[in-house]
């Protein structure tokens, strides 16, 4: 059994990963850390688990968490990883991070977007981009995964297919998203209490939303020049699940849905956690939410000669936690889907 | 006092209107119509209504009703609607009508769009378009007012600025928009189903909903010339509201925040139901559900020079029945917003 | 017009006062009052507002507020309400507090419930408890109406026939409750966020709800002799409604649903607020959700000889901000409807 | 592996079942059969176990289901079982049946409250009720197992301390309980689609639930002697979850919170399923939604002498199909526990 040490473990990614590893067959979780709970039992602070996972949260105690880890997974807030994170690779624990700051390759884009410091600029070569359907190879050596946002992890799988073979217009790109509440992360605010959030669809980061640069970084990288997208973002009254819908000028008019769905089909064969769906079969998040799947489809808008592709996916499992379990298993070796196949909840 | 008939009276639209009706201070209903509920009582039907709304329900008796009725508001499927329009309109009666049919100015839209015959031609020079910001004057002395779709109402009036005064490349629009459950109508199918809609979110009509002409008619009329669109709805787990979010390349450069939002309030001064929102507020489905008012947020996407407007009303209330209702007080010369001046619920 | 204040105006309960008054045809707001919001549009606080209710949030300037009133009515935090009360009752202000302190005629009770010193024991004397169809005669003349709590007013509403009539073993009362959430008032707290309520419901207040002994009160004063009663509260993912199923033993076994709804019937005859429903009938609370109705049903369990009473109404309305209006119509003299008419929302 | 069929297994409960077994690690689904739905894929009907599990339906084709099956789990409608069961039985397969035609002894109670003709009473000496802390060893060996009803097994289960050590006046019992609306089943009726279920909260089957004698028959069978109850369903706008209010007067006064836990506690010592919750923590349906935990808390109401026991399962998971899975493991000689342990979703 590996063993695998949490940190920040008492958020909603936390918490997910939690569920998954509990259920894992090769991998035990040897510690769980927040710096608020310290102290109590996680099953207290999460009562599901209560008869399943008995451990008790520590604090950030690095020596003891290391030494008892084969991976250790942060979840900690931008900024307060920064303390944490060169801490463990000097004692020479690998590290999947969920924080956005080794997810930039040029981290003056993260300075200005993430309006701070980065402060851990020596570590930035080592850190890889945690998207196995595109990075696997290095995900399985790595010491430093970045696992990638909810949103971008949706829209650049989307898009990857139309972008890598250059078939779009590259500044016609317009990405329109939603996702459910628990993205937002555990929070004590009034805005995301129930009574101002039930019954309410709005958008939010209206142009300026961070994950903007993660996607165009993404995507710049599969088309091989700069990209720049518009991308709005929305909330839906439901706890989990997101949808991206994405729409690309095509720069050549013969295609139909049939086509756009073999190269899709293609592009991901043997990709167990995308699923391209039929032409006429459209995403809902129910049939994705709980488990690490993301669910696509591509049509074609012949009137305007675009492509409008709908991806959806867990916002907390292919979009944080599964996604997490899942480069954690490539870098143990193991097959990529242990632990994994958990259908969605559906109901 | 005005004597209103409503016939198709006990879908969502219709007991919305009864909702709004009981409460206006110059009309009063004197009929309700319906062939699935004829002889139960309204209130039987929609218990909200007991105490407060005591009339029963009627068959399609066009002479009765219309004997007691000053306008008839129609409420019936696209296709029933033709077995009583004509009769209404014969029978000397001014008529609100919610079908599709009359909403296009060219018979052949319609017929390719809504797979059917449309069979009441002889009317179609009569029809104006229910949408009061644009048609006031003729509203007022029309005969036969087609309320226009929820989604252009709230497409339309949110792109209006833009496309009437020339400063949109016309073949750059792109809608993707959400709505509420209610949109659907009042229905006993599975997908409609509580556990199948709950925590779920979903694209529908991918490429060929309805309201993609009826949107590109008027923005056509505008511009001035053809507009075709990509139009995307997507269904939200809440029973009212809808929002558009509407991306448009700009012609010219210039633009912020601010001049935009000037160009907006500037546009829609003195027009009581158009919220123009300041720069930086972003529009709730909230603030609108229940009421008559369009919240709209122009917003300048500097990196791509693209405007992202982003509009919201209530499906049932400025989206129908309080748009029927606006069109009603111009009909009968009242002031525009008599008995439409109840604040959104917000809970 | 009658000029009514509102101090403590941006909670969810002064909200919907406002709500209900911009509707009122007799009476206007000269103030709202908040202590955190000062200064700032009422309409920007809740922006379902804008363009309806213009009024900003003054301080707590009681000299001002006095000035300009007729009737005010306050809405604080329990404890709060003391520095403000006896100046406004001093003032010769009539006021209607949404506060429990006055709601009971024994501050012992009061105190020992609510943990706290009463501190305002000279103006017991003039407190009246705001149920209309109990209190009618006196709230018509009162200067401080102690509005009711929303369970109480659903639990007493829904049990005075039998306990009244003495049909009850009074110590059998079983009072099943459920709210929704913006009964919790307008809060930042993690336990009300909607992750953590959506699809969840609980019981919470078990043993030990501060309502129960304000239920007992009512009972007692209707029954001439002490009730005890069990009193369990349960959370409901929804924002607005009540429900309380209440069980009672009745004293001889010859009734039926007929006789008991004749019961209620006859004791409710000529209360429009108060819809006893016909057997077979249930409450639900989307007929109430947003009016001031209460839906009562009640029913006879012939296997156990128990009378099960089904009453359902809208914490926000009948439960708070609608009963207060209705006391202030009575104490102005007006119909009590007035401004009350609004059926529920359904959808 | 051993191999498992299904039969009706589109329903909620069916699908609930697949989603258990195709992570069980023992058992394996050797058929999936359904009238309605026979020749598609099971994944076409639930799409979210599109690559996961990719049976296609057959028709009710009962000599090929039963030469592949070890146990056959029937989730017909309460009248389609009847021809199927016996065939069954006749085959020599082990029936798990989720009808309610043999979780009665007295095959009068079943036909005079569910208003139909047995027609299978040959098989009622086989038919164990399939509730595993109470009939463990008959379920073992047995033929035919009833799986209980959901309001029964978290009402019987919460009761069963206190009824069978005989603590309380047995004419005192009240249940009010609460339930998800998949409870209902996947229907496709006008009274649970989402517009008609959101933000409502209702009760339903007032004095005549079905579950009542069912409930009774368990607790007459602990308390020895016949039991009479008042049970109250309620319909909660959210998928999953159910929750049970029991009121009971204990025989002596002597009680504490904690004395009545360690009750409990003792009682269901080594109960892997049953979560004893402690003094002060009440359950809440996330944390059982999805999991086959039932968690319990008994609350002294010293007051009145009552015991409130508060109970929550998931109505698909203890509830039903997570039951049916305990009762198969046991059937199977395997540890009860073996593919239940997922921890509740939470979120």
């Amino acid at each position: 059994m590996f063993r695998i040490a949490i940190i920040g473990a008492t958020g909603y990614v936390g918490t997910e990963i939690v569920r998954l590893l509990v259920q894992h067959p090769e991998a035990e979780i040897s510690a769980v850390a927040s710096r608020s709970f310290a102290g109590q039992s996680f099953s207290d602070v999460y009562p599901n688990l209560k008869n399943i996972f008995n451990l008790s949260l520590s604090g950030l105690e690095l020596d003891e968490i290391c030494e008892n880890a084969d991976i250790v997974i942060t979840a900690l807030p931008h900024d307060a990883s920064r303390d944490v994170i060169p801490e463990l690779i000097k004692r020479g624990k690998r590290v999947i991070d969920h924080s956005a700051a080794f997810r930039f390759r040029d981290k003056t884009v993260y300075e200005s977007w993430y309006k701070t410091n980065h402060g851990m600029e020596e570590l930035l070569d080592k850190a890889v981009y945690g998207l196995p359907e595109i990075y696997r190879e290095k995900i399985a050596t790595s010491v430093l995964v970045a696992n990638p946002g909810c949103y971008p992890t949706c829209t650049v799988l989307a898009l990857a297919p139309l972008v890598k073979n250059k078939l779009v217009q590259l500044d016609s790109i317009i990405v329109d998203a939603a996702s459910g509440m628990s993205g937002a992360g555990r929070k004590s605010e009034l805005a995301y209490s129930f009574c101002e959030i039930d019954e309410n669809f709005k958008a939010y980061g209206v142009t300026n939303h961070r994950h903007t640069p993660e996607i165009e970084q993404e995507l710049s990288a599969l088309a091989g020049e700069k990209v720049v997208i518009s991308f709005t973002p929305h909330l839906v009254p439901m706890k989990r699940g997101m949808m991206c819908t994405s729409y690309l000028k095509l720069t050549h008019s013969n295609w139909s849905a049939e086509s756009l769905y073999e190269l899709y089909r293609e592009y991901y064969k043997g990709e167990f956690f995308v699923r391209v769906l039929e032409p006429g079969i459209l995403p809902e998040t129910k049939n994705v939410s709980g488990s690490n799947f993301v669910d696509i489809s591509v049509n074609y808008d012949k009137r305007t000669n675009r492509a409008i592709v709908i991806s959806a996916l867990d916002n907390l499992g292919k979009g944080a936690a599964g996604q997490a379990v899942q480069c954690m298993n490539i870098m143990l070796g193991l097959d990529e889907t242990t632990g994994l196949c958990s259908p969605a909840f559906y109901l």
